[in-house]
């Protein structure tokens, strides 16, 4: 590969791949944490908490979806799930087509709760408890700067 | 909830939040970069690299999930719609009983030396070039920190 002037240098290049590494490392560890303590999975969790953000515990499939990133297919199969075992349900409004909630049930909502605690002890224990105010700093300053590239680029039609 | 002194403090929960929502905004960027410029997806691209980091171009389906942190399943299927667009091949390897290995062809090489320096460039603008010396030094050691308490969480048996 003729890329050299291309490519990252060494020092970018340990990071990204370490970064890279570490994103897939502390997902699965938060997930194992959930599993064990709370038996729900990591991306259970993600739904539940983006329920428990809004006052009525209730938003659209397709909202949600791009709140989380997900595929909307990808979200559709978790709501089934998570519906299965009353997490969530699902909530048709065929009459305004705008797309169906996903509501929070109290049972999904004692289950964010008890699961919380623990799993942000893990948080603090795996990422906030080794970091110097200096290094939150710098790291809080990384990502502000990556997130105001990144919305610069949506603004600007590339998305 | 009365979990008040178990949570993040203000400023941990917010980079925390912005955090997360980065490791959202930004592989979907990345993806969608390569859609556009080189026909493959953000997965696609990982598989191929994982694979043209050893020497001969072939790793255990194992081997691969886990150093993608994939379910198998999830790379069964990946490895599949690949092999249609002959990117990889998969090679059964009965006799020895540890399993199938995953195969970059000549044309999954040509495909990721195409890709490659946009995704980079790609990742350069949204990541490094925004970043100062002290910033990109406090994110490194900040990636290290976190990977060595995972580390010591897996060598206690946490995992």
């Amino acid at each position: 590969m003729t890329t050299e002037g291309l490519w990252l240098n060494d020092e970018q290049q340990r990071v990204w791949r370490r970064w890279l590494w570490m994103n897939t490392e502390l997902p699965a560890a938060l997930h194992r944490q959930l599993q064990a303590d709370s038996n729900l999975s990591l991306p259970d969790f993600e739904v539940l908490v983006q329920l428990t953000d809004t006052p009525e515990g209730r938003v659209r499939v397709l909202k949600l979806a791009r709140a989380l990133g997900w595929e909307p297919s990808r979200l559709s199969h978790r709501i089934k799930r998570m519906a299965a075992r009353n997490l969530v349900r699902r909530e048709e409004c065929l009459d305004d087509g705008r797309g169906a909630y996903v509501v929070l049930t109290p049972e999904g909502r004692t289950a964010i709760e008890q699961a919380a605690p623990a799993h942000v002890q893990t948080v603090k224990a795996l990422v906030f408890d080794a970091l110097t105010d200096a290094e939150l700093a710098g790291f809080a300053s990384m990502v502000n700067k990556v997130l105001t590239r990144l919305e610069a680029q949506a603004l600007s039609g590339r998305s």
